[in-house]
């Protein structure tokens, strides 16, 4: 299978193009080092998940050093709780030890975890490094290690600090998804499901025709998927950039959810995806409540993440947790205005709405299975 | 005297305009109610120095909440060691607290610990605030509250953490200055010269010839400094916002040899402008050394500079310090590339270039009083 890249076009920044690739291959982080230095890096700094240092990271410093770029790896604990204030501060510090200047790249390799936060220390540190993301799991592969979206957590809420910060390319490659546990994996299925509700309805179906061959990742499906939420990522970020129009806003479908079900639980319950899966089965619970779509379409929805893998019995998580407390995250979602509640709903399969002003007797209802 | 207003012609971002006004004029604190208000503000995180509350922080709050503006007001501590990540994620965890959301608008009243703090903040929070920067001492004022650069300090070096977040407006009441103490009015004075050796001469003869009424602050010499000083700014940024083509680094003149004056002595001794003034002292002798300007240039520089009680013996300054550390600073600097040394020089009174490759032996001569 011969990569295959996927731009992401954004307009130009007084001269200077910032568009990007997103590669997609098999065995191709031994590129790494080749792709930067083309890009004239000389010096790199490589920020790495520990839990994929020595299966995936050292495969990109060798190729990185093998390119005549001078390497300083960092390594980060794994685990939502690195996406912190004092993570951010520690690596600010270690760059400032290695006199990094404003030519040093950033280059980012593991999950969202480390994308997230690499991409907001390279935003960051002398008000901003070229950052390079090599995402090892499928959710960073299919969502978050595109667009440009960094950022850390308070103990108040997830991603409440950050920046936008485009990456000067991403590189995928889908060997690395063969360490991936297979919870990961699967966590990784939510947000693929989420761009054939949003946008494509042919997508949801072939998704669905094709549940044994990505249940069992072979390579010729996880090269399909990760190339086509590649693509939608891609359009949608190309559309609106900095979130202003509210067209990104639809790929937050099952999220205002999915964040109010993770940090009620301490983010320690789930993993994103699969609050994703449980956000998505809340949402389109609510569109029908709302009358918006028919109970079969929630259902269909409901069939495809199930045979993924995936959890959507949420109205059992949400009996274990304060409605209240579940209703003041969700109010003070980033995407909230004045504590007003909003959703991104469904119309139809491959279609979504952002719907201000929901009334939260709804959202009670839908969490207590009401609906 | 009227308020006037300069603009700050910057590139659209996906269709918005992002340029800006900076309004000076005399007692018009009690405006920014209406001004933002205008904008579509209604409600409002107010950040001021704990030094200028009452004096001109409360104006700016009731002018808001005079506007139907809901104002949460934050005090942060007087003084350089306010900028760290520490007060960065202390305020984050205030916004959270609020339930502060993204069509809340940030108000930074202060100097630049204030303004590059509360920038940083606003920067940086659910991924950007709209923020205004009302200055209240002049080196902010013709300085650091126009532009965009936010940021913080580290323990390795000043400002080494931050973002590039244009304010939607600056306000600059030449009133607020009565307040501030003859030492701090000074201070800014050294920006200001810096705006005549840069790129202005007719404007520094205007300097030479006005020391008395600048020194007594009259509110004509004040209003004259500001406004010219704001619209050199304001053009310079306009030409190279992000520092990206090398015009905007010539704003860094003296700074280099400034930074490292304030690094070596912990912050403590020197206000920011009185280790410009001494930085582009040391900055024309090195220029002498490498025989772009004549001696008489930089004399006439130390004269003026001198002349408006700024401090110029930087060679007894530097004999105090390590040389050594003092030339590690400098090849740390944000703007060096690969630890070489790289100076903002005078080639003529109204003009600098930047220069890279510079001879350490040069830099060592010069501190030594030896050039």
């Amino acid at each position: 299978m011969t990569a295959q890249t996927v731009r992401v076009e954004l307009a130009g920044d007084g001269g200077s193009d910032r568009s990007y690739d997103i590669t997609v291959g098999q065995g191709i982080l031994a590129s790494v080092g080749t792709l930067l230095a083309d890009a004239g890096c000389r010096r790199a700094v490589a920020i790495a998940d520990a839990a994929v240092v020595s299966s995936h990271a050292e495969k990109v410093v060798t190729s990185l050093q093998a390119a005549g770029i001078e390497t300083l790896p960092i390594e980060v604990a794994s685990g939502e709780s690195s996406k912190a204030a004092g993570e951010a501060a520690r690596i600010w510090g270690a760059l400032a030890e290695a006199a990094v200047d404003r030519k040093t790249h950033v280059v980012a390799i593991g999950g969202g975890v480390v994308g997230d936060l690499a991409g907001f220390v390279a935003a960051t540190y002398v008000r901003g490094l070229a950052v390079w993301q090599i995402p090892t799991t499928l959710v960073a592969q299919v969502d978050s290690a595109i667009g440009g979206k960094t950022g850390i957590n308070l103990p108040a809420g997830k991603n409440l600090v950050g920046c936008f910060w485009q990456p000067r390319g991403v590189v995928s490659d889908i060997e690395s998804l063969a360490t991936l546990p297979l919870r990961e994996l699967r966590s990784g299925l939510a947000e693929v499901v989420k761009y054939g509700m949003i946008r494509d309805e042919p997508f949801f179906r072939w998704l669905e025709t094709h549940v044994d061959e990505i249940t069992a990742a072979t390579p010729t499906a996880v090269h399909h998927i990760i190339l086509t939420s590649s693509r939608h990522k891609a359009e949608v970020v190309s559309q609106d950039e900095h979130e202003t129009t509210g067209l990104r806003a639809i790929l937050n479908y099952g999220h205002t959810f999915a964040h109010a079900f993770e940090s009620a639980t301490g983010y320690g319950r789930f993993l994103h995806g699969e609050a994703v899966s449980l956000g998505m089965a809340a949402a389109a619970r609510l569109a029908c409540r709302l009358g918006r779509i028919d109970a079969e379409t929630a259902e269909r929805q409901d069939r495809l993440l199930a045979a993924l893998g995936l959890p959507i019995d949420f109205a059992n998580v949400a009996s274990s947790l304060s409605t209240d407390e579940l209703l003041a995250i969700m109010r003070r979602d980033k995407k909230a205005i004045s504590g007003q509640l909003r959703f991104v709903l469904p119309t139809r399969l491959g279609h979504v709405e952002l719907v201000d002003g929901i009334d939260p007797a709804a959202v009670v209802d839908v969490l207590a299975a009401k609906a």
